[in-house]
């Protein structure tokens, strides 16, 4: 998985214990990402046995149901979709996917629409509007079945009536350049949106609505992952009103968007469905992949091998070169002192960290933690440091992330190579291209944020 | 220790359970404190019973020597003494210490120099003079005890025959505005330094020499504390000269300074003694106290209040307001699902943060990670936040730290504070003060750099 590496660049004992230990972390990293592939992620919740549905906990009675119907948008829904079809078979009656270009599979009986991402476009629109056509001919005897992933939000397009998708791509293209918080882009967005917020929900009542969702979010927020199309929404026109005359956008956006807003905060048009709203009576979710449960998976597997293994946080956010030494800290405490557990341990993280660009250069958030984390754990034996995008992407490139070690700066001395101007510079990919220290997968058609994997013997 | 907070900003419930999460971590770091207050460190580690000295696991005994002599320098040496002479009693025939203006202690046979820091002046030079005088003295059957903390290194001065203080202050200047990290700066200042780097072990030679150390410094390592005056020294004067050169600065340093580079680099000076050298024979080094010993003694005392309790790092390094991002990560995992933890907790780290100064406000590395994780737990209920410096000093101000819980932001919001505002002022100190906020624990006459508090119930 790794570009050729130059094993002549080791000492020929150490090396070979390094070069052990790189395999392993890239195994255990593996085996997160096993475990989060939308395919397997729906096989481990979903089952069907004796014609009873099983979706984690809950048990349905698909001999109850009429129809079965399923909808979903994502940059992971088709292989989701993929599953169900092998778990249900004949018993779908029909279906219609919204996802990125590149992303569809053939499938049965549901029909796959490719469309653009991130910036919607008029397939996007097409292939929402056979969604929701599907979702109104849905009755009470009809069971549903969503499959939502990440990038739901830009795929499923349907402009409340009144607004162009024009106008939304110019009210969020405004949003997105003027500091607003993504909660804030999407309370607007929700509100200019005739799915988003839990609409889609309110399409599908009165029939059963079972939502299985890969979430690529911070903390799981149901209503965040894909602008949550089947959850309560918390927000109100109100808000989103607010939300452009806080950045001073109300004068800047097309009238029709300002006309919508309005009708909606005198109560014209009905708010997105909250929490209690009869249309989620018989509503489901169900998250089957998650950072988190990668971070499961990845430490269950580094456990079988031996290792004491903890994770820190599914949750980790914030300045990757930065969050790089607060890791880099526990891993040295871990080597000098057995706190907070002792070797061999497989310490794990995993979330979404930022990259503040100041240069030029050619990286992503994985390859620039993993550039500072090299420099903080320059000279330490027996320790790797992996961190990698599960989506097969870190930034603009094809590279997933990078792995460091104790002799990653030596080597990169030896190349010439300045480890602070590759990282002033923001250009951590050619760094470890030049080390052939990147962690390549292709794309891996899941997507649970990042991953690190610390490993210390 | 708080100052006044204003109860009546709570809800009444929620308020009383935070207020009483609040004092309990503010006691931990109290305990942390209690373990490395100088005195107290020295009498946990030290010990003498028929004339038997117990220093940790070594043991001397007494009645081998012919005198025994102490000398030291650091913030914190006068208390260390203090305890000493308690414990040696009229078994000390003499000594010598130089401490930070306003740290000095009435003391018995050993006399007491106060000179400036961080900036020497010739009071330190003084005090130097007699420490080394007295150690010039010192046989093969005395016994020399040093006591070294933080700030030794500017009030241990002693410039290398041929430079005057003034050049060494010159070139101190110009290689700290440089760029060049503190291992270099100290490589040059070992090769213009009398008793730096190992000298003052050489000068007590061939006396035992048992060195007691408060340390300061991250990883404990001993030739970096205080400039190491009693540890084997690993750099050389070819590498200091290589520093000069590296910033272009050997024409800009005095000519004094480049005759004694050049005179070291010819092996006319005896370098550094290094490791193996025999003036080491009869030496033992001892951390009386350190940030891992106060993290214990506070993880010890949260446990007896019935907290699983985690010391992540000792060595927590890093941008203060994105490690804070770091480790709220950790604290909503908690929370969330129980890893890498289960409340109730208490979670322990401690280091060394960095501020990048971007504004002209008041703060400090402890307030400012405190502000900046005040904003990533905003909301969270149960979960209290503190860091302080142990020293009870955190930047130019008179508090140590401050505390942050999930109610902090909204109370700030209530007083018409922007919690973003005064982080990019870089004011986490007049941000603490309104709302109450701030640790006050006065000087604490110790410093094993800062301590983090999180629980979490």
């Amino acid at each position: 998985m790794e570009k050729g590496r130059d094993n002549s660049l080791h000492g020929k004992g150490e090396g070979d214990r390094l070069q052990r230990m790189r395999e392993i972390a890239m195994d255990i990293f593996r085996a997160g990402l096993q475990a989060v592939d939308p395919e397997e992620a729906v096989y481990r919740k979903v089952t069907l046995e004796d014609g009873k549905l099983r979706v984690g906990e809950r048990v349905f009675d698909l001999g109850g149901f009429k129809r079965v119907l399923v909808v979903g948008a994502g940059k992971a829904s088709a292989p989701m979709a993929k599953a169900l079809e092998a778990i249900l078979r004949d018993r779908i009656e029909g279906g219609s996917l919204v996802v990125k270009e590149g992303h569809g599979l053939a499938l049965g009986k549901i029909s796959v629409e490719e469309a653009s991402h991130p910036v919607p476009d008029m397939r996007g629109v097409k292939g929402t509007q056979r969604i929701m056509d599907l979702l109104s001919s849905a009755g009470q005897e009809d069971l549903v079945i969503g499959l939502i992933s990440g990038g739901g939000s830009a795929l499923l397009v349907a402009p409340v009536q009144g607004i162009t998708l024009k106008d939304k791509q110019e009210v969020t293209r405004l949003l997105l350049s003027c500091g607003a918080t993504i909660h804030e882009v999407n309370t607007v967005r929700k509100h200019l949106s005739a799915v988003k917020g839990g609409q889609l929900a309110r399409l599908a009542a009165p029939a059963t609505l079972i939502t299985l969702i890969l979430s690529d979010v911070i903390g799981d927020d149901l209503d965040v992952i894909a602008s949550g199309p089947t959850v309560p929404d918390k927000s109100t026109f109100l808000q989103a009103k607010e939300v452009l005359q806080k950045y001073s956008l109300w004068d800047k956006v097309p009238p029709a968007v300002r006309g919508v807003m309005d009708r909606g905060v005198a109560g014209k048009i009905p708010d997105t469905p909250k929490d209690g709203d009869p249309c989620f009576q018989r509503c489901h979710w169900e998250i089957v992949g998650s950072n988190l449960q990668a971070l499961m998976a990845a430490r269950e597997f580094s456990e079988s091998l031996g290792y004491r293994s903890m994770i820190l946080t599914s949750r980790l956010e914030g300045e990757a070169r930065e969050v790089a030494k607060a890791l880099v800290s526990i891993a040295k405490e871990v080597k000098a002192t057995g706190n907070p557990i002792g070797v061999p341990c497989c310490i794990l993280s995993g979330g979404e960290t930022v990259v503040t660009l100041r240069g030029k250069g050619k990286g992503g958030r994985n390859m620039e933690l993993a550039l500072s984390a090299s420099m903080a754990l320059d000279g330490m034996e027996d320790l790797v440091f992996l961190s990698a995008g599960t989506d097969g992407t870190d930034g603009p490139t094809d590279a997933a992330g990078a792995i460091a070690d104790g002799t990653t700066i030596a080597r990169a001395r030896r190349l010439g190579l300045s480890p602070l101007r590759y990282l002033d510079e923001n250009d951590s990919y050619h760094f470890f291209e030049a080390l052939g220290d990147l962690v390549i997968t292709g794309p891996t058609r899941t997507n649970v944020m990042d991953i690190q994997v610390i490993l210390v013997e």
